[in-house]
C-alpha cells in the first residue's frame, strides 16, 4: 500500500487550489524574507545568517533557538512539494543556492548543525535531551528526500546521506547510546530508507525507536555529567514522560508528554511497525492512537491540554481556554493518522486526519498568509487573555512570526504535501481517501476527481481495478454505482478502460457533545459541518458569547459570505441569549434566567481571528 | 462607631466555641512547634531560629522567605486574642520569653527584621518592592497592640513604638520617599494610633497611602539602581498594578494586582478615610469594594483568579479550577468588609464578611487543626491536578505547612479575633452584626446572645438604647418584638433595664447562578445555605462529578452527619447523572444524553478535602 506521491498529483479544487496558491505564492516567499530577517516588526529568525556563520562566510553571531536550522529545512521541503507539482526555475535556482549554503555549513565529517558548529563545537552529541541535533538532522533529511523527488537533483540528498552515515557510525548497539529528546530523525531515516533502499537507515530508525525508554534514563545521566549546561533550564524539571522515554515504546499505553514529540515518535513507530510487521509495536501504535483520539483530542483535532511542556496531561482533561493545541501537534496528528491508515486501512484514521487538517491546522495560518497561530484555544475572551497570566500563551490574533517558529514552516510543508495523501494504491486497488479535486497519471492509470459543490465526478482510465472511496464521517455519500461497505468505504469494481463514476458527497451538520468525563464541556454543545468544527466570534454575535444558549435540536442554515468564499459556508440558527437586564451590580443571584431569542452565526473554527481581536467560542451551553 | 473588642467578649456558640478551641488548643500549639522546626516531614519554618541568629544567640544561618518574621508576629497576635479571652499564665510566659527574643533581635536604632539584619545589613530600605520590611513591621505592630490590649504589658508595644518611630523618622515628605511593596504597615500604624493616641502614626499611615502611585515609579527606580539584587526575580516582570501603585489610590477603580496586597491596602484606605473623613478616599474605597464583590469574587468569597501573581485579573474572570483564591486574600476581604461596614454601616458588607469567613477562610484549616489550604479552588479533579501543570499550584489535600506560610498564622489570628467583629457600639446604638452566641459586659451594659439551633435569645441589661440586628442574606429572621427596616436591620428600642428578646434566624437554601458574563459558570448552578456555599465531593457522590446535573427547582433536605456535627448540615436532593453507557471509545458524539436519576449530596465548601484526596465541585450543570 502506497500513497500516490505529491509529484504525480494535480490539484483542481474549489478550496484547495486557492489554499495551495496561498502557500506557494504568499506564505513561502514571505517565509524566505523572514528567514533572511527582512520583515520589519517580526520576531527575528536569523536562520540563513546562522548557516553563513557556520559556513564561515559571515562574522555575525548565532542567534535563535538551538533548533532554528529546521525552519530552513522545512521551508525547503515545502518548496520541493511546490516544485514537484510545477516547475519554477527561479525558485529552483534559489533552492540550489541555499543548498550550497547548507553544504558549506556541513563539517568535514558530515556533521551539520549551525548551533553546535558555531556556539558549542565541543558539545556535539552530549545533550540529546535539549540539543535537537537529531531533530534538525531529521528535517534536513526530509527536505533532501523531498527535493530529490521533486527535482531529481541529489546535491542535498548527498549532504543528508553524509550526515545520516555519520549518525549511523555514531549511534547504535556497540556504539554510542542515544536517542533524540525530540523525535523526528526516526521518520526521516525511514523516508531515506524508502528513497535509497538502504536497509541500514531503517535499522538506525529502529535503533532510536527501540532504545527509547530502555534501561537507565539517558537524559538524566546527561544532565548529571560534569560540564553539562542547560539549553532550556526548565527542562530539567520535566519527567521522562515529557520525552516519551518513561517506558520502552512497546509498553506505552497513553499519549504522554510534549504533544509534537509524541506525534512524531508514534508516527515513526507506525512506519517502523508496518515495515517490520512487528505485532507488539503495531499494538502499541493502536493503543496510543486510540488513547489520543478518544481521550485526549480537542474537537478541533487539537492536542496538548497544558501550556507548560506543551503537553498531553490526562484522559478527558481538555480545558478550552488554557489549553495549548499547538499547530505542530495537529500536523503531527495528521502524520500519525495517515500512517495508522497505512497500517490498518481503517477509514476512521482519515476522519481524524481531516478533523486535524480542517480545524487546528488550517487555523494556524491567516487568510493573508502572513500571520500564524502557534496555540489554538477553543475559547478566547480577549480581556481575560490580556489580564490573566494563566492565559499568557494564548494569542488573540495571529502573529507575523515567533521566536520559536516551528509552526509556520511546518504548516507550509504539510499544506503543500496534502496532494500526496489523497490517493493510495495497493496492487489493483485504488483508495480515494479525501475528496479533494485532483488528478494523476501513473503507469497506465489516469484518475481524475472533479467536483463542483457536492457533485463529484471520478474518471478512471486504466486496467481493471477495485476503487474504494472513503465515506467521511458526518456526511452523506450517494452514488448508485457504488456499493457501501460496513467498514466505511464505498466500492466499485472498475472493469477497465475509461469510465466516469458520479457521486454526491454532502457534509451534514451535527451537534456534538463531549464524553461526560470531559469536565470542561459538561452541559455544552458544539457544531460540526462534515469534519469542520464551527465557532462563534463576536464579529457576528454580540459579546459575551458565554451568554449564548444553543438548543440541542437547533437546525442550521448554510450561508455564503464574501470573506469566506463558497467553499466555507457559515451556519446560522435560532438560539437564545441570557439577558443581563436584571444583573446590574449583582454577581450571584437566585433569579430565574431570562432568555432573549437571537440568531447565532457560526464560522469554521479555522477562520477565527481573521477580523481583528474579538471573543471566540467553540462550546456553547445547551438550552 | 466602634467594635466591642475581643477582650470583652465571651463566646458560647454551637459552632464557634469548638472552632476557637481548635485554634487555641490545637492550631496555635502546633504552629509553635512548626516555628521551632519540631514537626517532622513539614516544610521548615526556621522562624524562631532566625530571631536567635539576629539576636546573636545562634550561629545558624537565616532561612526562609524574606517575610518569615511575620509568621511569629501573627502567631503572637493570635495568642494575644486567646489570652484576652482567657488567662493562661504558661502561655503568657512563653509569649514574654518570645518577646524578649524579639527585643534582642531589635537593632540599637529600633530597626527590626531578621532577614535584613542577618543577610543584607547594608540593604535596609533599598528594596521596598520585595523587601517586606514595612510589611513585617506592620505585623509586629499588630501583635504588639494585641498583646498590650490582652495583657496590659507594654514590652512588645514599646519594641513596636521604637521601630515605628524609626520608620516615622525615615519616611515622609522631606524625608525618604517610600511605600511598601506589600501593604500592611498602614493598617498597623492606624491600630497603633488608636491605642496610643499619637496622631503622627495616623499621619505616617496617611503618607504611605497617599504617596502610593504618585509621580515616578518607585519600584522601577529601585530595580534600576546600581547594586540592586532581586529577592523574587520574577517580580521584575510584574507591572505597577500588581502592587496597586499604578495610580494614586483615589484614582483606582478596580481591584487589581496581588489580591492580599490589594485587600490590606484597601482596608487601610477605608480606615484612613473614616478617620479623616476624606470624601474622595471614601469614594475610592466604595468603588474598589463594589468592583471586588460584584465583579471579581468567587461565590466562596475567594479572591484572585490567577496563580501567577496570586492576583486579580479582570471583571467576571473566575475560573473554578485554575484560580487562586488564596486563604489570606479572603482574610483580607474580611478586614476590608468590616472596615467598609464601619465606613458605611451597610449591612451587606457583613454578608460578604460572612461569605468569606464561612467558605474560603474556614476552608483554609483542616478539621484536625494540623493541615492548611493556601489555594482554594472551586473544582478539583485529582488526576488533572496531578498531570496538568496549569494546575500545579492546586493542592488536593491540606498541607502541614508551606515554604511561604502566610496563610496558617493568618488563619489563626483572624479566627481568634472574630469575637471582636460581633458587636459594635455607637453611642446608645448597639449593632449585632453576626449571630454568634456570645456575651459581654462593658460599662453598665450587659449583652448576651444565646442560641440553640435557629432560636436566639438576646438579653440586654443596661440603659435605654436602640438595638440593630443584621438580617443576613439568604435567611429568614422572625422576631415579633423587632421592626424590620428597609436597610436590612431589625431594630428594637430597648427601654432600659434587663430584658430578653427572642428571634428566630433560619438559613435558607438557595440555588445561585453567576452573572452571564462569568464564562466559567455559564449554564451552571451552585447551592448556598445561608451564606455557606456547598460543594459535592466524590466521597459522597460517584465520580466524575462533571456528569452530575442539578435541576433549578431542586429542593434540599438537611441532614446531620457525625463527622460534621450539628452545626453543619449536609444537603441532599434528587438530581441526575449523565450516563456513560453509550460513550465507550467515543470522545465526541451527537447521541442524545441519557440521564439517570441520582441523589446529590453536598457538604459545606469549607469542609472539603477532609476525607482524603477526591474530586470536588461547587458549580453544577443545570438540568
Amino acid at each position: 500500500m502506497k500513497f500516490v506521491p505529491v509529484a504525480d498529483i494535480k490539484i483542481d479544487d474549489p478550496l484547495w487550489t486557492s489554499q495551495f496558491a496561498l502557500v506557494r505564492d504568499v506564505v513561502l516567499p514571505y517565509m524566505w524574507e523572514i528567514l533572511n530577517d527582512r520583515i520589519e516588526n517580526a520576531e527575528k529568525s536569523h536562520c540563513i545568517e546562522n548557516f553563513k556563520v557556520a559556513a564561515g562566510t559571515s562574522d555575525d553571531e548565532f542567534y535563535g533557538p538551538v533548533f532554528v536550522d529546521s525552519d530552513l529545512y522545512k521551508w525547503l521541503e515545502a518548496v520541493s512539494y511546490c516544485l514537484s507539482v510545477e516547475k519554477d526555475p527561479a525558485l529552483e535556482a534559489l533552492c540550489d543556492q541555499t543548498i550550497e549554503l547548507i553544504g558549506a555549513a556541513q563539517q568535514a565529517d558530515g556533521y551539520l548543525n549551525t548551533y553546535f558548529t558555531v556556539v558549542a563545537p565541543g558539545k556535539r552529541w552530549t545533550n540529546h535531551m535539549e540539543g535537537h541535533e537529531l531533530y534538525c538532522a531529521g528535517h534536513l533529511i526530509e527536505a533532501g528526500v523531498a527535493y530529490f523527488k521533486a527535482t531529481g537533483k541529489d546535491r542535498l540528498l548527498k549532504i543528508c546521506i553524509r550526515f545520516a552515515d555519520l549518525i549511523d557510525q555514531t549511534f547504535g548497539k556497540g556504539k554510542k547510546r542515544g536517542y533524540p529528546g525530540h523525535p523526528e530523525i526516526e521518520l526521516a531515516l525511514i523516508r531515506l530508507y524508502e528513497v535509497s533502499g538502504e536497509a541500514r537507515y531503517l535499522s538506525l530508525a529502529g535503533y532510536f525507536i527501540n532504545e527509547r525508554g530502555q534501561g537507565s534514563n539517558l537524559f538524566a545521566e546527561e544532565c548529571e555529567k560534569d560540564g553539562h549546561s542547560f539549553i532550556f533550564p526548565d527542562m530539567v524539571h520535566f519527567g521522562a514522560d515529557y520525552f516519551q522515554s518513561h517506558l520502552p515504546v512497546r509498553e506505552q499505553n497513553s499519549a504522554a508528554g510534549h504533544a509534537v514529540r509524541a506525534m512524531y515518535l508514534y508516527s515513526a513507530m507506525a512506519d517502523y511497525a508496518r515495515l517490520t510487521d512487528d505485532p507488539d509495536l503495531i499494538n502499541a501504535c493502536e493503543r496510543l492512537y486510540e488513547n489520543t483520539v478518544t481521550r485526549q483530542m480537542y474537537v478541533t483535532g487539537g492536542l496538548g491540554a497544558a501550556k507548560l511542556g506543551e503537553r498531553f496531561t490526562v484522559d478527558y482533561d481538555l480545558p478550552p481556554d488554557s489549553g495549548y493545541a499547538e499547530t505542530c501537534a495537529s500536523i503531527g496528528l495528521m502524520l500519525f493518522s495517515s500512517r495508522m491508515w497505512l497500517l490498518t486501512g481503517d477509514k476512521s484514521c482519515y476522519d481524524i486526519w481531516e478533523q486535524a487538517l480542517f480545524n487546528t491546522v488550517l487555523s494556524g495560518i491567516g487568510r493573508d498568509g502572513h500571520h500564524f497561530f502557534y496555540v489554538n484555544p477553543l475559547e478566547v475572551i480577549p480581556q481575560s487573555v490580556s489580564q490573566n497570566p494563566t492565559l499568557a500563551h494564548v494569542k488573540t490574533e495571529r502573529r507575523k512570526w515567533f521566536s520559536v517558529a516551528c509552526c509556520p514552516p511546518n504548516l507550509a510543508r504539510i499544506l503543500t504535501s496534502i496532494p500526496g495523501y489523497i490517493y493510495a494504491l495497493d496492487g489493483n486497488r485504488l483508495f480515494i481517501l479525501t475528496h479533494i479535486g485532483s488528478s494523476f497519471k501513473k503507469g497506465g492509470l489516469y484518475v481524475k476527481l472533479a467536483h463542483k459543490g457536492d457533485e463529484y465526478a471520478l474518471t478512471i482510465d486504466g486496467g481493471p481495478m477495485e476503487i474504494l472511496l472513503r465515506h467521511p464521517d458526518n456526511s452523506t455519500l450517494i452514488g448508485d454505482q457504488f456499493e457501501e461497505r460496513a467498514d466505511g468505504y464505498f466500492t466499485i469494481q472498475h472493469a477497465g478502460g475509461r469510465k466516469e463514476y458520479n457521486y454526491c458527497l454532502v457534509p451534514q451538520v451535527r451537534i456534538l457533545k463531549a464524553h461526560p468525563r470531559v469536565s470542561a464541556a459538561a452541559g455544552k454543545l458544539c457544531v460540526q459541518r462534515g469534519l469542520t468544527t464551527y465557532c462563534a466570534e463576536a464579529a457576528d454575535n454580540a459579546a459575551p458569547l458565554s451568554s449564548l444558549r444553543l438548543p440541542e435540536e437547533a437546525v442550521f442554515n448554510e450561508e455564503r459570505v464574501g470573506w469566506l468564499g463558497d467553499a466555507m459556508p457559515i451556519l446560522k440558527t435560532a438560539g437564545y441569549r441570557v439577558s443581563e437586564e436584571n444583573w446590574n451590580g449583582t454577581l450571584y443571584s437566585s433569579q430565574s434566567s431570562e432568555y432573549e431569542s437571537c440568531e447565532i452565526a457560526l464560522i469554521p473554527y479555522s477562520q477565527w481571528g481573521n477580523r481583528g481581536e474579538n471573543e471566540m467560542r467553540v462550546w456553547f451551553v445547551e438550552k
